[in-house]
């Protein structure tokens, strides 16, 4: 019975040169950590309910892919459930105990305590693999896709944050994407409204300093007072909406300003530290303070990074952040850590928008063998086995067909080389090699097509 | 609330080093691969049920992991199934529409059908990914594990088994496992079971060829009537069970026994092609016939292939075959393919057993720096920057705690080099470099650091 195959809404099936494109991104990036002394772990996709509910709120719990228990899931469920209106939270956790990871922040803190006797702290880990989320699919948005993370854990230490820092320079360096890095810090974010008496307020203010160049200060502080700021608020928030110039003169002005905050001045200190530090490692991407960056506030309690591409517009390529206590949800406390994860999916985007791949990233053979038959092909072989032998990908055309067939597969295939080896070739043990680009032909040597190829 | 996290049982973690070691058998692979024309692709973790469902056998079905419909799937389902005492089968399907992939076939043969537009015939295709299946978990049978499986599509060319021959002869050379490949033809074994008028008992042939050895032919025959062939079909089979000798002399002999079926002929023909190919192509692993091989004899028609390892007790280490009807079940018929499945698990436990691993497959940083407080950090970076930019691994300590603690976690980190930069080093432009392996120690201008650490 013939079934029309598909997949499931928001999942990719990835083609030879898409695969190309991918393997060239990610090689990039696990070269970069690697060089950098972060060591690579992997963990099962499948992780217990426990371990994954709770992590990312009430909204992630819903976009968890839940795994129906095997064989009779239903034994011992209370009929109540099964029958009532509202079936999905409980019952669920009564047929599911097992789901897929949701990122890899949360298998890495179950890592971390789980394996905490075998770990020498501090622990810097990279991990590079898909996560599912049962979002609503759109446009760069999809149910399956790949994190490259690098996490430091067991040290406080800022080096840690401006190790970050050249990671990211180095790896957008190597794929030739143009960024800038932007930095904030909790405890700034902290300072300001402490401040200005608005503790709880983080987000509101993070929310109108973002839309400041959009709309208008008189905009923002409408929207400030419409979001339940105090006009003593509003107003104490006036200097700091004022602040402009380079990153080093609102570092200046905002210590003026955040001089009775001692959080503020911590954090602003910080962010001092980790720029002068990335500019004694050679990092050379553009650093900048941005006082609006808000990502992952829930859980960072220092730096925060992201990036953003120059020259393609779309939503950042990388992030990160410090969080105090990753593992202490698992029965760790007190274990600080700081992690970057690169955007594979978007990075992917970028590069394609800007055709920026090198001639590597492809998935082509080097040189196709026509095929003339049995006794040509054994021949064929023997020569193939020496190219490989020399690194070179080679292979023979499986079919004797028509050799108008095979050229078209060859093209079609972009394969630049094809060789022939027919009965005169055989007796003279020789090579016809036919360029695919510029349509020349040369007899050749077997030592001399080795050497022809090798250079091609 | 502390929760003592574990992960579901039949899944693991890997740490660096096994994720180094795992790494090099992936890439050895792929390489391969690669340098045979074989392209890679991959697939989504789920496929819909219905691209899964009945491919696989009832047994099969049942060990697919399925995932829970999002939002309230209990909606619009019938009342009874869940109140039912046998619950799984019907209500399953309306409680998931998707599963986890269980192989890398029936996804590639999705893939092949639904991608046919795009696709050039014969399709050479590679895949390396984990696949899932909720087996009884037990020692080397995982709930989640890899395959690296390689394909050719669209062409029945015994050129195709040749070249996976090949594939075979070179992963293992180069992993440095030596190795058998056991060879046998479905149809070999159709024209024994017609010569001997049994043409549904050749999985019981199969068998009792397999016990030939260990129970002796009396016991074999018992066995053969007790599994209900006539006596004449066990007396018809006993010349065949009487053949020994190599593999040519075998196949010689087959080829009389068998004379009478085109069926049988054509299967010792294609043996002889494949064997005599293999050696045309500079295959090197012993190959042999071996007729009690039955491996996927449900969807094998033509080459089955198996590896074992020579020096270690385990199944076997990769096996595979030519099916003629791959895309069949998806409503394109007529695509033969044969493909092979490397075990990437086994493989591991192999070299694990043998110590077969390069020194290279360690996880390891050239050289850790230490750490003495902000300015010698800074300079460490400066100098860890051009050491990177040279290739090498290089990393700091990044607090700036005791030297015993520093070099105790270079030593467990198994960092052959610690770099020393004090005041002195500083102001000389230099860096004190230990060996930690001899305790050796130097000071080094940062060229020298970098020849140094290049060359070890």
């Amino acid at each position: 019975m013939a079934q029309k195959p598909s997949i499931p809404k928001g999942t990719r099936d990835f083609s030879p040169i898409e695969m190309a494109r991918r393997n060239y991104i990610f090689d990039t990036i696990r070269n970069v950590f690697a060089l950098s002394g972060f060591k690579q772990i992997e963990t099962p996709a499948m992780e217990t309910l426990s371990t994954l509910m709770g992590k990312y709120g009430e909204e992630g719990d819903k976009l968890l892919f839940k795994i129906l228990d095997s064989g009779n899931y239903l034994s011992g469920i209370d009929c109540e459930l099964l029958t009532a209106g509202e079936p999905c939270g409980k019952l669920t956790s009564q047929l599911c105990e097992k789901g897929l990871r949701y990122d890899l922040t949360v298998p890495f803190a179950r890592y971390v305590v789980q394996h905490r006797a075998d770990l020498q702290l501090p622990f810097k880990r990279f991990q590079i693999q898909p996560v599912w989320r049962a979002d609503r699919p759109q446009k760069g948005r999809y149910r399956e896709f790949y994190q490259c993370d690098a996490d430091v854990v067991g040290s406080d230490s800022l080096l840690c944050e401006i190790e970050l820092l050249s990671i990211i320079d180095e790896v957008f360096k190597r794929l030739g994407i143009r960024t800038v890095i932007k930095l904030n810090n909790r405890k700034i974010l902290a300072g300001i409204a402490e401040l200005i008496g608005a503790p709880d307020k983080i987000v509101d203010i993070t929310v109108a300093i973002d839309k400041l160049d959009k709309i208008g200060i008189d905009n923002v502080n409408t929207e400030l007072l419409e979001r339940g700021l105090s006009e003593q608020s509003v107003k104490a928030l006036q200097p700091i909406l004022a602040i402009d110039g380079t990153t080093k003169e609102r570092l200046l002005k905002l210590r003026e300003v955040l001089a009775s905050s001692e959080t503020g001045i911590k954090g602003i200190e910080e962010l001092e530290t980790v720029i002068n530090g990335a500019e004694s490692f050679g990092v050379e991407t553009q650093v900048e303070l941005d006082v609006s960056l808000a990502r992952g506030l829930n859980y960072y309690t220092g730096t925060i990074i992201e990036v953003k591409a120059l020259d393609v517009q779309i939503g950042s390529i990388t992030g990160g952040g410090r969080y105090d206590n990753l593992t202490g949800v698992f029965g760790m406390p007190g274990v600080s850590g700081v992690g970057i994860s690169f955007g594979a999916d978007r990075i992917y985007d970028v590069l394609n928008a800007l055709n920026l791949y090198p001639e590597t990233a492809t998935a082509v053979t080097t040189v196709m063998f026509a095929n003339f038959g049995h006794e040509e092909a054994m021949y064929s072989l023997s020569v193939i086995k020496k190219l490989r032998d020399a690194g070179i990908s080679a292979e023979i055309y499986p079919d004797a067909v028509k050799m108008k067939k095979q050229m078209a597969y060859a093209d079609t295939q972009k394969v630049p080389f094809v060789a022939i080896a027919g009965t005169e070739e055989m007796e003279a043990g020789t090579i016809t090699l036919k360029n695919m680009i510029d349509g020349t032909q040369q007899n050749l040597s077997i030592a001399e097509l080795i050497n022809t190829l090798a250079i091609s």
